[in-house]
This record gives structure tokens, sequence and C-alpha cells, in this order.
């Protein structure tokens, strides 16, 4: 299971009643964000669920309302007693724009490790216990939509493990996927575990057109946090203009790709009610919801 | 007249009910900032002032609480349609420090004008129609504290006015301290207005120690808005250690300065209830009264 929250949906600015569109994870205990812009730092105080245990940060691009906040996020982090490095994941020039941004936060208690994206799509990208995927998309400049998946590993299968001689007491150890030895034998996983089960897939993709690459990314999604910046089709031009996707358009990309569900996000500060505008994605994808602020559910497997 | 609203309150971390310490001052229609942390552009979209009118940004130092939310304040500027420069005030090395941030801001429709501070008293700094001091503050980094000055000219006399034979209709202008042309003849306002009147001042010191300079700078002012990091005079070690000020102190400096009214400002995260100590600065400067998020009022010419 995962735990998943919003953070922000808005676009652009922060807003009173509407913060900047990131995402928080949280696997046994450790976080992951997707996105920092000015105050997420603040909802996610509101959220509650800590700063220490922060992994990672993956940033999408480069534009202020998906990044101005990691300074500040950064040193609420260090004020939480962290020194464990941290691992920031984003576009080429990742960590020259965070030690320009840092100009003001130079004696973090933590190291920073630089992923950089160079590849259209990236795959298995494991940071602590995440694992993370990236798809480039089509925006104004170079910005990455996210998943993050969670193995589950195949059913263990107690008469094989009883039948091997394995104590119970080493049960949990295989059941974990690490090996067993005992004596001068070694036990591996795969010989009590069934085959590998379905996991949990999270995307998230905002600031782009609806491209193909991005169906094939999000297929099969348990969840799909997708932009809507716009709920009218009428903003169809001004959308494509400054290559964003739209209600629709983020509905129609949650159809082609199976997903289980759509959350909508990343709305313009334009976009009072979005609420007005549901109906337009849900008649194309029905299990569709908005985002709002810290909305958060939990994911189980499946079964 | 001019009208000042308090931001925010806090220090070190934007806190969900408390912002960022920062001041706004409006002087006919024109806006004038001290500090801006992170989600300073929020509390400035409840208080509703606007943006465009944001002439000046006074920076005290480069702590990340005192200008995280810099890049993100000048978009929202750009937004609201503003072309004309804006100057940004502070100590040596602003420009730098700003470029530094503004990496994921490049693209202002607006330019800017530095003034970096150099000498320990600055006085008269005239940009727009702001008059502003700087006071070299004791903190761990270079730091200012500043003061707005809004002067007033001399009571317009009509009888000299009229004895002069200045038509009634160029009598503004005078009044508003510009010269009047009739024919050949230069009339100035010295020639029908009495000897300059007491003007408004409004001081503003965050982290730092009491120090003397601090007393002469903020003598007199109708308003001094001054750091109370802590309110129990148990943590003067902390204070001490950190260069910051206590409301007992804050107090003091405006007893010795003979101001007119402090307000307390700058709490720390860890004060959650500044109002259980207040009465430990009033004890020492009766007219004291805790900054909240927001609280504005205006100051009127005297008499």
């Amino acid at each position: 299971m995962i735990d998943v929250a919003l953070l922000g949906t808005g676009g652009m600015m922060p807003l009173p009643d509407r913060f900047l569109t990131s995402l928080m994870c949280r696997l046994n205990g450790r976080f992951l964000v997707i996105d920092c812009g000015e105050a997420t730092q603040i909802t996610m105080k509101i959220l509650g669920w800590g700063f220490k245990n922060l992994d990672v940060v993956c940033i999408t691009h480069f534009h202020a309302d998906h990044i101005a906040g990691l300074p500040g996020l950064l040193l609420s982090v260090g004020n939480s007693g962290r020194t464990e490095h941290i691992t920031l994941v984003g576009p080429k020039g990742l960590q020259k724009v965070v030690e320009s941004l840092c100009i003001i936060a130079p004696e973090l208690p933590f190291g920073i490790d630089y992923v950089e994206l160079g590849d259209d799509i990236v795959e298995g990208l494991q940071v602590g216990g995440f694992v993370i995927g990236a798809c480039l998309l089509e925006h104004r400049v170079t910005c990455y939509g996210y998943s993050i998946n969670v193995a589950r590993s195949g059913k263990f299968d107690p008469i094989k493990a009883a039948g091997l001689g394995i104590p119970k007491n080493q049960w949990s150890l295989l059941q974990k996927n690490e090996n067993v030895f005992i004596g001068d034998k070694t036990y591996t996983p795969d010989m009590v575990l069934g085959n590998q089960r379905k996991g949990i897939k999270v995307c998230y993709a905002t600031d782009t057109r609806p491209i193909n690459r991005l169906v094939d990314f999000v297929s099969g999604a348990d969840l799909f946090i997708g932009e809507g910046i716009y709920g009218s089709d009428e903003k169809l031009g001004k959308a494509v203009e400054y290559t964003h996707m739209l209600f629709s358009e983020a509905a129609g990309i949650a159809k082609a790709a199976n997903v289980k569900e759509l959350w909508l996000t990343h709305f313009s500060p334009s976009l009072t009610c979005p609420g007005e505008y549901l109906d337009v994605a849900k008649n194309i994808f029905a299990n569709t919801a908005l985002g709002y602020d810290r909305v958060n559910k939990t994911i189980f497997f499946e079964g």
C-alpha cells in the first residue's frame, strides 16, 4: 500500500485557498514529493505527515510555480533534524538551478544527491524505497511526468517452504524478498514465492499537451493525477499556445490508458470553480475526481 | 498620511496561521514592502491592496525567511501588468543574490534597479515617492533596519499668496511644493508656506540585538515595528546566541527612543501564544501591541 496526498492543486501562483500543485507519497513511513512551488512547506505542515523522512523530491520542470519553494522546504527538513542525504530528481540542469536557488540556504545539515534525467522515458529508477519512472512531456521548457511504482512479490507458499525444511521464523525474510542461510544452504525467495503480482502505479503529469507517449506511460495506472488547466473546451487555443492540458484532454488520456482513477489538478487561477466543468471530464472518463488541497487516499494492492 | 500593514509576523519558517514577517506601506496609492519571505505574495493577496503599484522592496538581510518569496512576488507583480522599473534596496551583494534566486523568473516584464547599502546609517534615500532610511543592525549576517519617512510641508498662507497676486487656481501646485510660473515671474513654495511641520516616521527592525544605534535610528517614530523573537526574559541566552531581540528589549528600545507606539513581530515558531508575554513588554513601554498577520492602520499627520 501507498498513501498519496495532493499538497496543492493550483498552477502559476499560490492562492490563499489553493496552493501550488504538488504530490506527496508515503511508503513504509518514507516520503517522496513531486514539485515544490512557493508555500509547499506550509500545506505539508497542515497535512501533518512530517518532514524528516523526506527522501526524494522530483521536479517536473524549472518554472517557479514548481520549484520556488525548494529552498524553504529543504531548510524545514533540516530543522526537523535530518542528516541523511536527500535525492533530487529532475531535468538536466537541476543541480545548477537548485544551487542557484539555495544561495539563501547555504548550510543544510544534509547532503543532496542529484539525478538529472536525459532520456524521453526512464524506468525503474530506484531511490531509497521508491521506484520511479519519468516521461518527457510536451511543454515550453523541458518537463517530465513521473510514476511511482510499488512492486508486489508473488504469493508465499507455506507448503513449499515447509517441504524445503525452512524454519517458520525465517519465512518472513523470504516474504520480504531476502535470502535465508541455514548451515551451508541458501534459500532464495523464488523457491517459495509464486509469480510476481500486480503492484501499484501512481502517475503524475502536469504542464503538457496530451501526447501519445503519455498514454503509454500512464497505461494501467491505479491513479493518474493529470493537469486540467481549464475546464471548458473553448479554451483549447490558449491551452495549445501555453502547452497545457484541458479537463477533456486529461480525461482522454485516462481513458486511452485504461487507468483506474483520474484526479484533475493544476487549475488556472482564472478557474475559480473547477466543479462547474467536472462533467466535461466525467463524460469521457467516468471515474474522474477534482483534486483539492490535501485530498489523500491509501491505495492498496488488489485482491 | 500613510497606511501600514504587517503582512506576516513569524520568523524562521512560514506557518499555516502565521506568515513570515513583512511590512507593506501604501503612500499616495504606491507600495513599499520590507522583506519578502516564502508566501509573502499570498498574504499580500489576502490583504488585497494589489501588486501593480509596488515600487520598492527593501530586504533586511539574506536569510531565506526574509527573501525567499521574492521571485514569486516579482512574477506576480509582472502578471499584474506592471512594466515600470521596480527598485530593490538591501545590503551589499543584493543584486547577486536576487539574480541567483531569479534563475526561475528569467523573463520579468519590468527592469530592476538595485540600491546596495554600505554605510551604517543611510538617510533620505528617495525611491519613487518614498523617503527611506536604513540602519545597520547587529545580526549574524549583515542586516539593516529601515525607516519610512513622510515629510509634511509648512502651512499654506492664503493671505501671502493673495498678496503676491498668485491666482487661486495655482495655489494647489505651491501646496504640493511645486513652483508656479506666471508671465516672467516664478513663485516658489517657500514664499507662501510656513516652516516644515512634523512628518510621519515608521521604523522596522528585526533580527538584531538591541543596540544604541537603533535607539537613535527609531527616535521619535510614530510607529516602531520591532522584533520580539521570545516573550520570556529567560530566553536571553538564546536571543544573544542567535542575535535576536526579546519582547523586553524591543520595549526598552521603544522607551529609550521615545516612540509613540510599538508593534512586536518576528515571533519564533516555538512562541505559540505571544499574548502570554505581552505584559512583559507593556510594563516597560505601555503602548505596545502584538503584531498579527495583516494588522494595519492609517497614520495621519499630527494636528
